[in-house]
């Protein structure tokens, strides 16, 4: 089993924090062999942001996401950037908010309102990335719940834990929704 | 140029944020090419934590530090795991107060009070990272000290800009004495 993340968006949105999470959550608390990378450069400066996150039973020698399993994009920039080199198993998840806007948009993205839930049930877009990770998680079934909510608990202020945990929550119930209407 | 950098601790010590802001200073504030790493596994369990930051003018193939030109060793299990793998002219910079104690202990490393320090005059030790990161940057100049401080007001809760600020010149001023004490 290797299993390759890539989550995608612009700097703010809490990329890094998101890859961090998803590491922690099943090198920790799952006992999987990670390794999580971020690329920064002269072309990342107020645009886009990258998180590479690989998962593995095996020992990991080659830390780079080749062909991702899952592609994230939380932003325009994450779309238009990352979209066009992926194979077609993998999963690709968007946020409806950003990317409901593109023209054209490929077919095969599942898109969620990640920001727009953060927004009218949080009160804050920046939960828009805990959100994200419920529904990732219960969409691929690459980390657990209860992994998740650990390393959530971990790397969030303490008197944020509560809404942090809604967040999982309300992604779960996203992908939840998804789910039920694309069954046949 | 390429310059590699391993920052090693324990859980908790802020071993991944001080890799995340190292990365950024040098990414987005000094315009180079920078892949920032962590990995965690079984092992990483309540035990040694790991943060490899690689810099470089040119774009970066090989993502894994494998010579690193400095070690950061922030307790025991950095020492012990970390230590002996190191060619002769890595810069291995340690803190005082938990490598003090080891019997034993190589000759050269350059020994700081980033604990102590954070504790004595900040009133707590979470903020030995970037007392650490201060000084690193005034050993070695990898990094400049206005991009570091430009990150670390990015990463750092608002409301402990001046703390974390204060740290970093904590930070500078104990390299300064370590080089004006071992200067010839």
């Amino acid at each position: 089993m290797r299993k390759e993340i890539r989550i995608t968006g612009t700097g703010g949105q809490g990329i890094i924090l998101a890859g961090i999470i998803v590491a922690e959550a099943s090198g920790l608390f799952e006992g999987k062999n990670v390794v999580q990378t971020q690329a920064y450069g002269p072309e990342a400066r107020g645009g886009a942001s990258r998180s590479e996150v690989i998962i593995s039973d095996e020992p990991i020698y080659f830390p780079h996401a080749t062909n991702p399993d899952v592609l994230i994009m939380m932003s325009f920039e994450g779309y238009y950037k990352f979209h066009s080199h992926i194979h077609k198993n993998t999963v690709k998840i968007g946020d409806s908010f950003f990317l409901g806007l593109v023209q054209d948009l490929e077919k095969d993205i599942i898109l969620l309102p990640f920001t727009e839930t953060a927004r009218k049930v949080l009160g804050k877009a920046l939960f828009s990335n805990i959100i994200m990770l419920g529904a990732m998680s219960k969409i691929t079934n690459i980390i657990g719940i209860e992994a998740l909510k650990k390393a959530v608990s971990d790397r969030v202020p303490e008197r944020y834990i509560n809404e942090n945990m809604k967040a999982v929550d309300l992604g779960i119930e996203l992908a939840e929704k998804w789910k039920s209407e694309h069954s046949s």
